[in-house]
């Protein structure tokens, strides 16, 4: 039985290397690559992808679990060894689920959908990727049909990302959330926005690029397991669990844009930093879900990167790095400039309290799609009629509309944009959990001290690793099942701190 | 037929892919890597080797060449299909003679010996490494004997790097080179060393790193398939034709470190970026051999890159980058600074003039260890007096002696030092032959154009890629066999100029 468990492992290793030379070529496509590199690139990565899912998806793999199954019946649930066989099964349970022709269909049609899209966007041309999305949409449906027996079909979509989660559950979180949120809005917006000037000068790039490296170390990201490049678009990557890579993208007229995509990449980072070391080339040795990992990244970017007590510390370095700039700002107007509400167009520029409106249109639409009550043809007034609704404005185009994201031309429709806001929901869930346990939290990040934070998380919510799903990784963390109640706290009295009348 | 060849096609390039990753892994370990990535990273490239092995040693692909054996009968020797199989039939017969507990083992043994070499050099301590060389001769002794009916057990060893070379032929050449080097040197050194205060001031790292980027560029490294990164030792690697990295070091108080050492590995990317594109994916698109390889990264950083007509072009761009440093230095002075001849230690850091002496004691004494007429006990000993007589100075230690080098300690007694020197005379040779047919190439070099030189370069050296052996493309590309009296005369006229006494 020993003997098999090693087999297994010696299997599963193999597979965790490959998806890691995967992630290395794709790391490196974004950073470094010349140009004319690409063509070959997608050779290498497509080589490497067959060769994981070939293993993955091997009959002798599933024998090995059958032959492994008694022994986890004599192990606790949260064993390592019951979790790997746990894990190692539900992975090869999904991948042997899908027919490799549908998936070599879909990846070779994603390639396509991408490239038109890159072009259609700029050209606020709808038409042209709709075909492409139409057809996303049926191979997204009949994705869920090789996993017949979901309550909804989004369920087995949802799955991919957030194991376990249903989406009549998600849907009733949303609805909550969104009724808390629009009035919300609705009483910020009414009042003077904040000064944007002190942000908005001119920093020097490779200065912001120094600070930012100089404030995530005194956080814990560690230079010898760990390190920052620059890439288009900000990203987090795993080789493995002793090289971590996370990339940022500078502004020189805008401090905010390296700032917080620095402490929002250092937060993923940390998560992956923090899982048991023991776990290295398992499947134990990845995230929970994409909503945990979530919550990590917006709990360094929002809640603790975003709040005054540390600003309170940090605030000084700030200065001192951009004296000329920063000399004569006082931390009050610092902190509320980069705290500004405001009703906008783009996800990805949006604040803490407008953000989770457009991550729930976006679900809205999706479940509405793959039940067949909206059609791809009606989606763009469908998504312009949504922003009216929820967030008081309407876009001028679709590139600014339903074609600034990439997720659905690039992945399945019900591709996780529902994550986004259920690690928001978790980020406050897990820090006021963290601060029953460590009352001086608040103190801490005052002075610059993040153990006491650090350690709850990586105790909690980082070294477990994927072992348990994401709600039994929050109930066990946390004493309670997620639940939306700290998150709309934290934003009513952050908020209405900042914006009082 | 042609569906065979299709088939080959495909099952090269994947071969040919998995040794691009493993390139790509081994470049990001040595540049950006995290130290704590390491032991992940031996996994990752131990999995590729083997997966790239495998497919090498697959007797599916035995067949196929059998197959396909008829039709090359009916292509002329240097048709791509032809020669595509012929190189394809001779990497099969090589990687399926070698049996896999062979090479395991010893990968296994150099991975440890090279670490105990690590620690034993600065220590000084031969004794420590000596069971390990001992065990690497006796590992290259077996390897030549997996290639019965060899003239010299060296051969099999030398043709891994010059196909087709034997060693009676090298130690020939080696023999008369040496004949014509030892009074060069006896006579240039018993005139006044030149005056290396020029090079030798303090030279900020950042302005030596993008003035070498603008001079490689005006020679032809194309930032659109090439690029230039930091790593401890200086190496050129290919991860595809469109993407070909090289690296380079910085030392601020002795410009010449990074200036000489980014023409040398433009050299090697130069020859990489001329291979007919159409051969990507398949042996044709890599070197004829190390010593050709060589014979470019020579031809442009000695006999380009230390020539006087480059740096009349060229010196005003380097006094422009460092006014301070270089205003009051007239060219002859600097010239002559970077053509300094002196008896030295250290191979890595010995002029045009000595070098191949340090070559040629390597390589004489690899054939007395494999010819079982020296023992590894009585290396250094050997090592001592060798340099004595040819270079007529002792080393004081061995750290500055035999341990000096990491070939001998991470790989095969035979493993290469020879194609250096060949690389030299070759580099010679193919200038004088692009000289014949463009005789404005020294007013060219003169006036910072590169085109005649550059495209003679890559239609008779670059361009065929791996099509013919070093000897057969020497004989191509100038119309006369390898030969020494190039070099030689080269020697000769540059130097007899410098140190006219």
């Amino acid at each position: 039985m020993p003997a098999d468990l090693d087999k297994l492992k010696a299997r599963l290793q193999e597979i965790y290397d490959l998806e890691a030379i995967a992630s290395l070529l794709s790391w490196d496509q974004s950073t470094y690559m010349p140009p004319e590199g690409s063509s070959a690139r997608g050779r290498q990565l497509a080589l490497t992808a067959t060769l994981a899912h070939e293993r993955l998806v091997d009959p002798e793999l599933g024998h090995l679990l059958d032959d492994l199954e008694p022994l986890t019946a004599d192990l606790p649930y949260d064993s390592d060894d019951s979790s790997l066989i746990r894990l190692a099964r539900r992975d090869f349970d999904r991948a042997t689920r899908v027919p490799a022709d549908h998936l070599s269909e879909f990846y070779q049609h994603l390639s396509e959908s991408y490239e038109v899209w890159r072009q259609a966007r700029p050209e606020d041309d709808f038409q042209r990727v709709r075909p492409y999305l139409e057809k996303t949409l049926d191979m997204s449906r009949a994705y869920a049909e090789f996993f017949p027996g979901y309550e909804h079909i989004a369920d087995p979509l949802i799955d991919v990302h957030e194991y376990g989660m249903k989406a009549s559950r998600v849907r009733t979180w949303f609805s909550e959330l969104r009724q808390a949120l629009v009035p919300m809005v609705e009483r910020i917006t009414q009042q003077p926005e904040p000064d944007m000037s002190p942000v908005h000068q001119h920093f020097p790039a490779a200065g912001q690029l120094e600070l930012g490296l100089d404030l995530v170390h005194q956080i814990g990201f560690d230079p010898q397991r760990a390190r920052q490049d620059k890439s288009a678009h900000p990203f987090m990557t795993r080789i493995s669990l002793g090289d971590i890579r996370m990339t940022t993208r500078v502004k020189e007229d805008d401090l905010t844009e390296s700032l917080f995509s620095t402490l929002h990449e250092t937060g993923h980072a940390l998560y992956e930093l923090g899982i048991d070391p023991a776990y290295e080339g398992t499947p134990l040795a990845t995230a929970s879900s994409s909503g945990v990992h979530e919550s990590q990244s917006r709990l360094w970017e929002n809640l603790v990167g975003r709040s005054l007590p540390y600003w309170e510390h940090t605030y000084p370095q700030l200065q001192a790095a951009f004296p000329d700039q920063l000399r004569d700002v006082p931390l009050e107007a610092f902190y509320r400039s980069i705290n500004r509400v405001q009703r906008s167009l783009i996800r990805t520029d949006a604040d803490e309290v407008t953000y989770n409106l457009h991550v729930m249109i976006r679900f809205d639409l999706e479940l509405d799609l793959l039940e067949g009550r909206l059609e791809v043809r009606h989606l763009p007034e469908a998504w312009r009629s949504r922003y009216k609704q929820d967030l008081g404005i309407e876009p001028p185009d679709d590139r600014d509309g339903v074609l600034q994201d990439v997720h659905w031309y690039s992945g399945r429709i019900g591709g996780g944009f529902q994550s986004y806001t259920i690690g928001n929901i978790m980020s406050a869930q897990f820090m006021q959990a963290a601060k029953s346990e460590f009352p001086s939290i608040d103190d801490d990040l005052g002075r610059g001290d993040f153990s006491h934070l650090s350690q709850w998380l990586a105790e909690h919510v980082h070294r477990p690793g994927r072992k348990f799903t994401p709600e039994e990784l929050v109930e066990r963390a946390t004493g309670r099942p997620l639940e939306l109640e700290p998150y709309i706290s934290y934003l009513r009295d952050k908020f209405g701190a900042l914006y009082p009348s």
